[in-house]
């Protein structure tokens, strides 16, 4: 059969890494995991709970936008985060942030069209772009700016503009009046942009804001995957535009029909789980403490201040041209699987790390440990 | 903001019947339903005994293309089905067959492509092709030939080609030469073939084919949804060639991560489910008959034979040149939701319906009187 030139994305760089650490693990090694970036913790206990009642009803398809009282609750959610009055038409329930982005750029972008991005940023962006017949633009961003793009940064001629905040794999911020001096400017350029959101509600001291508190001519995509500890489930959602609720509702019904409906009834019980997320949330912020305190004594100083998220991104330019290589090593000889950067900056991430703090406590403090060997010894 | 032009795919028409029968239920009418394509039946019970016993497990991201014991267990289904020795590795799973239609598309066509499916036919394979900036190549099909395409059928500047068996509207079946000819003359021509085999495993007598039984160069598609009864589980699976599986993977990790963990426990534990299965069939061979005995005396004489899935697709034209009207009017004087052809044949679906008997035998006989009596009243 003759494959589509679209087809040919990148490789997911960590997935080697995690590939490599399942066979470490295989052969009986105790790995340690910084390189997902997923929580280690289940669904909240009143979302499993949920479920479990609800699985004698049938659970056929629900409507393409998602149950009715789920999308309610999660209008709800942005007046709980950031006193904005939603309304509930506007919340179109995904399969997890991933088909929200399928939708975006199906309902914004023909093929042929340019997106711009920050670099480093998340990995899929880029290559759910090429998948479609649309061209991501690399945005080169500067460590004093926190890895996120300044208005001037923007390339005149595209249609698009993807931001990220909580950035990953930076997990840095971008402020109200960044957000308002960015959007401003992709108007002006006559740029759609999408604002990916999925890492709020995590957050160390920073706070955060959405793109929709300075605008509604924005795509906000978000997801039960990180706050709520649901990445498995694939359910997340989007805010879109008035004008453009009835075509990504077209789009919907014909690409994914709807969302997991199971994963449904378990994301709005979700929603009024907040202790037990604000649980997680203390273990990320002193996962977070952790390694402010112990990676640069080790030997990891270049970092940038993660605000939120729970990654930290390393410029190892000091230690190695060859991130791969060194996560390689880090993971043969500390044991402790890490992200190289190229996932993330195809131009300078050779130069660079992600760790992930999503593991528990214990885990992440054995992996300093290790690592604090492996840099001692090296 | 500006819409993209392959954003402007058409709407769902069954969508609008099924709110119009939701309307009429709100206001008190009892409404039988021969309109969706769903089983009204749960999930299998040993799928949803299996996934409550799991939900204690953090039900995280899985790899891409599905737990491996998953891709064993529908690998076995082949054997079981049509004696073939399938390598699990060239099975994915996907998120429902609606996400095994954008990984094949994505993988096998640029932008422009032309890609051929026979009217009438599943409207989304339409939809979806639009929106991935392709263009679908309608072709004609006639009753004498069950609505299959013939291998002369086939347009001669196509890269590609959508087979569905048993097909949705028709019911009808292709046989093992027919098969057979179809991807040969494929092959010929240069296309790569994609083939749908969802309504597999619901069949009354004829049996059924796989395009695996006559070559391996095809991308077979199929799902839990409809013989496994867990449409809004949204778990299906596609089988690709050797050489395909890396690149699909690629494309799956980027566009969906993985699908959604709590089904594919669920559908796991279905595929031993096979007394529920098969008793869910029973019932449906049980309203095919019903279907095929009275809907003729009561007027829808031009019927395509149905030997599989759980649709009768009807010419009307002798009873109507608006297929939109008359479901509309069969809804609002019997009480009975029904599909106008044109969602599946844009051309000559003005004159044709779709009556689906995935309802319970009840609901089935009930709604048999209903168009009994409306039709005598005509």
């Amino acid at each position: 059969m003759r494959q589509s030139r679209r087809g040919q994305v990148d490789p997911f760089i960590v997935m080697d890494v995690m590939e490599a650490a399942r066979k470490a693990e295989a052969q009986g090694r105790r790995i340690i995991h910084m390189e997902v970036g997923q929580p280690s913790t289940p669904a909240p206990q009143g979302a499993r709970r949920a479920l479990a009642a609800a699985l004698d009803r049938p659970l056929g398809y629900t409507v393409a936008l998602g149950l009715p009282e789920l999308r309610q609750g999660i209008a709800g959610l942005y007046k709980r985060w950031y006193g904005l009055d939603l309304d509930p038409a506007r919340v179109v329930v995904t399969p997890g942030s991933s088909g929200a982005f399928i939708l975006a750029f199906s309902a914004l972008f023909d093929a042929g069209a340019r997106v711009a991005l920050g670099e480093p940023g998340y990995p899929s962006y880029r290559q759910i772009l090429r998948g479609m017949s649309l061209e991501p633009v690399g945005i080169p961003t500067r460590a004093e700016d926190r890895y996120q793009p300044r208005p001037g940064d923007l390339p005149t001629d595209a249609q698009g503009l993807i931001l990220a905040s909580p950035g990953n794999p930076s997990g840095t911020v971008l402020r109200r009046e960044e957000l308002a001096g960015l959007t401003a400017r992709a108007a002006e350029l006559g740029m759609n942009v999408i604002s990916d959101e999925i890492y709020h509600g995590l957050d160390y001291g920073a706070g955060f804001h959405s793109a929709l508190e300075v605008t509604d001519e924005v795509f906000v995509i978000n997801s039960f995957s990180k706050y709520f500890s649901m990445t498995g489930w694939r359910v997340g959602w989007m805010v879109v535009p008035d004008g453009m609720i009835r075509t990504v509702e077209r789009i919907a019904q014909n690409m994914f029909i709807c969302p997991p409906h199971a994963s449904q009834v378990a994301a709005l019980a979700a929603l009024d789980c907040v202790d037990e997320a604000e649980a997680n949330l203390a273990v990320y912020a002193e996962n977070c403490r952790l390694m402010l305190e112990r990676l640069p004594k080790i030997g990891f100083s270049r970092i940038a201040p993660p605000e939120g998220a729970f990654y930290i991104y390393a410029d190892v330019s000091e230690l190695t041209t060859d991130s791969l290589a060194f996560a390689a090593e880090i993971l043969e000889k500390a044991g402790v699987a890490v992200t190289p950067g190229l996932d993330f900056d195809p131009h300078r991430g050779a130069q660079t790390l992600r760790f992930s703090y999503a593991a528990g406590a214990a885990e992440i403090a054995e992996g300093l440990d290790r690592l604090a060997a492996f840099m001692a010894a090296r």
